[in-house]
């Protein structure tokens, strides 16, 4: 492209500071850099993760940055030491990382990356700073900063997808889809014909419905109180729906009663830790499993003892437990034969400028 | 047996009510009832659990009873409708019950029995009083009582054993033991050559060094406060002893440095919640996994969502997920063909006279 190796001058949503509005502004975004990929950004959603950052996580050193990690676009050039991409390259930004080479990355039983650490977890250096604005360093969030026009990323953290992919779909596989759709066939591992129960249907809750249906349950108990939700979570295959706030008596008990001892699976989607441990306490004694896909860092999850002892088991997801270079790629082929259907996420097409009206709806819908 | 059909006097250690020592009386047993099998004591021992019951739970409705469940015996007659045992069988009583018949005990994922519910939880109705002194019901602890020279069980909840099983060594099986050692191979499913650390080395973790022994695990951390249990557990096979009193810094980081990242397994044999949370806090991010297999009901147990949410599973044991009547056989087998070592866990041989001896001594010892 005419840009490679220069500074690239665009748009972007700068978070100037904690619990504040973006900003739009030109900033500059320096050219990809060793193992670094440079790309143009086509499409981008709004992760609870980004709003917690901004108005809950506040962490001190965490600013000026440009949030965004769940998007997707095409390579506009590659730095020195990078031959698994090319200008022209469909490509979906990862939040965890892959490097294939660490003792996480060759241990299939996890997506963990010892490099993720590194790239993703710590703040970045002055030396690894490439946004800048008004000569001020920007940070990019979760080593991404997808609320711009043109972003720069590592190479163990970017995955290339079919020239075919339509990316104002899949750049979905960039968090909250892949999430709740691997905890429930990957972490959970839902059995055909068992009986599921997803709390909170957002994206992740939504897309866990889809992962249940997909594995064979035959029973999915969507869970939320907010009833808006239960359309789209029956289109995903939701047999039954509950609203905890029709009820007197704990959620875990409703379930309990309805599934005669209690559900094979439980999913949580809300990231809250009452919910988690109605989640776990919601699911049969013996084998019952239960997942946190929900996100909270600010208080311990609980339960009694005699709730695992009793057989029950309790785990947990990052990116659906999917490895990001292996699986995302079969993924955009799976939505491409038309076997996951991500048009039910998509609400509304809106642009970088709307972007804290886009916010604001977010926000309006809890969490 | 002349006895059979008769009432039988008998001495058995009673617990007239919570907070007191026991009470050597003579009580009558009477004949087996339908599906019933009575039984002449030939070995047990005294379990946290029973000690719990009398100094700590303490349910109103719990006394007077005959405690103890952790024991073997040889069947002295049987009631109508039993055709599994005849007098003369070496038997081990089982406080998990297995009926073959419940939705519990067809699912090979689980040793939970629906049955269950009704032989061990709930307190025996007047008519099924088996236990009397000085014309006083008498309930059986557990539906057990085992410390009496004579008791009655339900014969979903005993298992015959081999003609020449050892009694007073395999009796061990009937608890303690089989709950650790099961942890580790049934619930935490410990593979060869991983690394494991074991919370806390009465009769549970000791049992649970030996079943990562057994499993393969090519590193066993012994973690206690008391370093004189450390002799047993490397007979057993532990390779590193951490006593946390010892460290300043939180045992976790301990064994995380240790262990280049954390433990793959980990097993709490202690019942404490804090414990709970080091052993998970202990295990690498990724895969590690940790079993409850110590016993509190008072408190919640406690962790960061984080903790999952990064890879690792929480789980818990009843009677080391072992299926009682399947199962306590094969151990019984393993026994006698000297893979499993008992000798080490009996470290005093005493009459019924002393129980409370005994109790005092193992009270001594921590709980
Ligand atoms: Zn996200
Ligand atoms: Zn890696
Ligand atoms: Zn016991
Ligand atoms: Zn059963």
């Amino acid at each position: 492209m005419a840009t490679a190796g220069k500074v690239i001058k665009c748009k972007a949503a700068v978070a100037w500071e904690a619990d504040s509005p973006l900003v739009i502004e030109e900033i500059e975004v320096a050219p990809p850099q060793k193992n670094e990929i440079r790309l143009k950004v086509i499409a981008a959603s709004i992760c609870l993760s980004d709003v917690y950052h901004m108005y809950k996580g506040k962490p001190k050193d965490g600013f000026p940055v440009v949030m965004g990690h769940e998007g997707a676009g095409i390579v506009e050039s590659v730095g020195p030491g990078v031959t698994e991409f090319k200008p022209g390259d469909k490509v979906i930004p990862l939040y965890l990382s892959q490097c294939r080479d660490c003792k996480f990355c060759k241990n299939p039983k996890t997506n963990m990356c010892e490099k993720d650490c590194i790239i993703r977890t710590t703040i970045q250096s002055p030396s690894e700073i490439r946004f800048t604005c008004r000569s001020k360093p920007l940070l990019q969030f979760m080593r991404t900063g997808i609320f711009s026009e043109y972003t720069i990323k590592n190479k163990i953290a970017l995955v290339k997808v079919h020239d075919d992919a339509q990316l104002d779909r899949v750049f979905l596989f960039g968090c909250g889809v892949s999430t709740g759709y691997g905890a429930a066939i990957n972490n959970a591992k839902v059995e055909p014909g068992s009986v599921c129960a997803v709390f909170g249907l957002g994206a992740v809750g939504l897309s866990a419905v889809m992962g249940c249906k997909h594995a064979g349950a035959s029973r999915i108990i969507a869970v939320d109180i907010n009833e808006e939700r239960f359309e789209k979570a029956k289109i995903l295959g939701a047999t039954d729906f509950v609203n905890p706030k029709l009820h007197q008596k704990p959620i875990s008990e409703v379930l309990i009663e309805m599934t005669n001892g209690g559900v094979d699976y439980s999913v949580e989607c809300v990231g809250q830790v009452d919910v988690m441990r109605s989640a776990l306490e919601s699911c049969i004694k013996g084998w019952g499993v239960s997942v946190i896909a929900g996100w909270t860092d600010l208080y311990d999850f609980s339960a009694r003892p005699i709730q695992l002892i009793a057989g029950r088991t309790w785990k947990g997801t990052s990116f659906g437990g999917f490895k990001g270079k292996d699986d995302v790629p079969k993924l955009v082929l799976d939505h491409m034969a038309g076997r996951i259907n991500l048009d039910v996420f998509v609400t509304h097409n809106m642009n970088l400028d709307q972007i804290n009206e886009a916010i604001k709806m977010m926000m309006a819908g809890g969490w």
